[in-house]
């Protein structure tokens, strides 16, 4: 498999979680979201990604007829788990694995896509915002969704060592990149103890480790 | 089964499309966004959803413990997807419902957390953006998202009378809202033949045309 991933992808991030959590292999492709104009913008990449966003997957093993290269971090995750199902990241039942994915899709579709790359481009360059500003619109939606999370994670039974029980989820590849982003923008998470505490247990495993953007053969 | 809903929501708008692709009877609870400084705010709906969003599913036929409250529209129907497969809105092969999925969190994640009412409400507040720079903002993420998914279904062998194939998926009841949506800021969707012909494909669905906004009992 390959990987086209940028080091401080949040999308990347999870999906490089994953794979390191199923334990496969995979070559990572960098694609600098920055150098250049944009890596993404190049046209092989956007044959590949029309979104001109990272990640893509390529699964060279898979039964495609030439459509394998896969988009949208999720979609990937949960790709990953149909066709290498060990080890689980979603419950058996059907109510918990839509509360694994709820709290999955509270931060993918809440958080980040008011914080990434091309959005802050929008407030800088269109809006003329400065970075005061800009800190304070990405800190804005970071502060709300955590702090809704941290309401849904410490009042719910099924939360355990991490967001689901005690071994890591598709939930957890989504938490432990956008706490990165919010410490990069000085969010205080001093009222989140349950999202503090989970990411705690992640970082004590290699897989979400070796994830991480300084880890990355493209890290600066 | 219980939809808390708004009757302009596109996130409740996919929801109700998926329950009546199923067949799926459900009661409709409005939560006005807008009135009395925003019903989401309301402690009792804060309970069922930390996030303050709609949609909020409740099965009360599922083997809960009382944790059936579902948030987000797509682990929603995902959800239904499992506990009531027909008719199906995921592909049988794995490679292609990642295709779909991906198509509908590029929709999900990519266009619409930009484009809703919080959001809007920030640039306006806290921007202290005009009608007309707010409506740019809108058309400028609507017009970059549905431009890649035209390319991408343009492009795409499985793309067939509907986003995949010749039934409705996942992915089309993404569609649907994101395009009422471009419509009501006026966007020129002129160039985007693919992505028009499947939206008039759908609005001939009676699933579909039943899930409008001006279907809602709480239309205004």
């Amino acid at each position: 498999m390959k990987l086209y991933s940028y080091f401080r992808s949040s999308a990347a991030f999870r999906v490089r979680i994953a794979l390191n959590l199923k334990g496969l292999d995979y070559d990572t492709i960098p694609v600098h979201l920055l150098r250049s104009g944009g890596e993404q913008h190049g046209e092989s990449y956007r044959a590949l990604n029309p979104e001109k966003l990272v990640p893509t997957l390529i699964d060279d093993g898979a039964d495609n007829d030439g459509q394998a290269a896969l988009a949208q971090s999720l979609a990937i995750i949960e790709y990953l788990e149909e066709t290498q199902p060990q080890p689980p990241l979603l419950p058996s039942s059907a109510v918990d694995r839509a509360h694994v994915r709820g709290l999955a899709l509270a931060i993918a579709c809440d958080i980040h896509p008011l914080n990434n790359l091309r959005v802050l481009r929008y407030l800088s360059r269109e809006l003329k915002l400065e970075e005061a500003a800009r800190n304070d619109w990405y800190r804005h939606w970071c502060m709300q969704g955590l702090t809704a999370l941290e309401a849904r994670l410490s009042g719910d039974h099924r939360t355990g060592q991490f967001c689901y029980g005690d071994a890591p989820s598709l939930a957890d590849c989504c938490l432990v990149p956008q706490i990165f982003n919010a410490r990069r923008v000085d969010c205080d998470l001093s009222g989140m103890p349950t999202v503090l505490r989970i990411f705690d247990a992640c970082m004590r495993l290699e897989a979400f480790e070796r994830a991480t953007p300084a880890q990355q053969p493209d890290a600066e």
